[in-house]
């Protein structure tokens, strides 16, 4: 499965509104902590993979992400599996080598709007987001194409997509720099 | 947590006879199915580590053995977390360089009796066996004693106690060599 995403800086509350008016449904919001992971075989900020566990409402996901496939976008292949207790998969990876490098906390709203999902974050020392998704199997170039227009009707300037993470910026020492 | 665990071949009809003459409670009988991962860092059978997925009923639990603890017994540390899908959970590890070993099959029936689990194993390929099991959260040798008298009382010499799992007895060509 890949997923495929664009992200930009946004006033959230501009960005709300505009979604609104286009007919996106909303989907709740709530606290999401992701604890990210590196390798004890390779380093995953060299090789532009990630593994973590997102806490959400109590409820442990593991996810992979492999390498960015295009230069335009976040897309990349992904893994994800519901786990039941989260902090036995935290004990397993450590016993199996993973090292701990640092949690990303945010406050996140979703959005439904056709094939795509937008997320409004609140990114702990990093400030407000917006991120558009949508799953794809096969080719999806048309699918990223659409992403971006929808960017651009929400307001915000395709040519200022993001491709760095939110683990990214925080290890270069948040966005101030 | 640590998993202490004695094990022993037997004849699983006499066995199970003893177990209900000492009032065990069974607890149901099902196929499980263990598919076995080594590790892109090290090997697992030079460590005396073990991963692998189990599937029962469709559910799949993901666990890591540890090294054995002592020289009497199959004793580990063991972390097992429940995953909500096996086959993305299988993936992801092949994602992050894990490698399938194989397979072990068998029909477990369990018996409850005291703070002991006892499970009458037919293993493919490998044939009956009978494992005594408790869980320990500190030191945990006098339940290892208990658990020697307890195959004892089940009609199985304890100086047979096997320490070879069934992975490695399979990967050694089963038990006819």
């Amino acid at each position: 499965m890949v997923e495929v995403e664009v992200k930009a800086r946004g006033e959230l509350g501009r960005v709300r509104e505009a979604l609104l008016e286009l007919g996106a449904e909303a989907q709740g919001a709530g606290e999401e902590w992701d604890l990210y992971f590196n390798a004890p075989d390779r380093d995953f900020s060299k090789t532009d993979e990630a593994l973590r566990i997102r806490v959400r409402g109590g409820r442990g996901v593991l996810t992979y992400k492999g390498p960015k496939l295009d230069r335009r976008s976040k897309s990349r292949r992904e893994v994800e599996v519901e786990v039941g207790d989260w902090e036995a998969m935290r004990e397993l990876l450590g016993r199996l080598g993973y090292r701990e490098v640092t949690w990303v906390r945010k406050v996140r709203e979703r959005y439904r709007l056709g094939a795509f999902t937008v997320s409004l974050d609140k990114v702990e020392g990093l400030g407000e987001f917006v991120e558009v998704e949508a799953k794809a199997e096969g080719p999806y170039g048309d699918l990223l194409d659409e992403a971006f227009r929808l960017l651009e009707r929400l307001g915000l300037a395709p040519e200022e997509a993001i491709r760095t993470s939110y683990l990214e910026m925080l290890l270069q020492g948040g966005p101030g720099r």
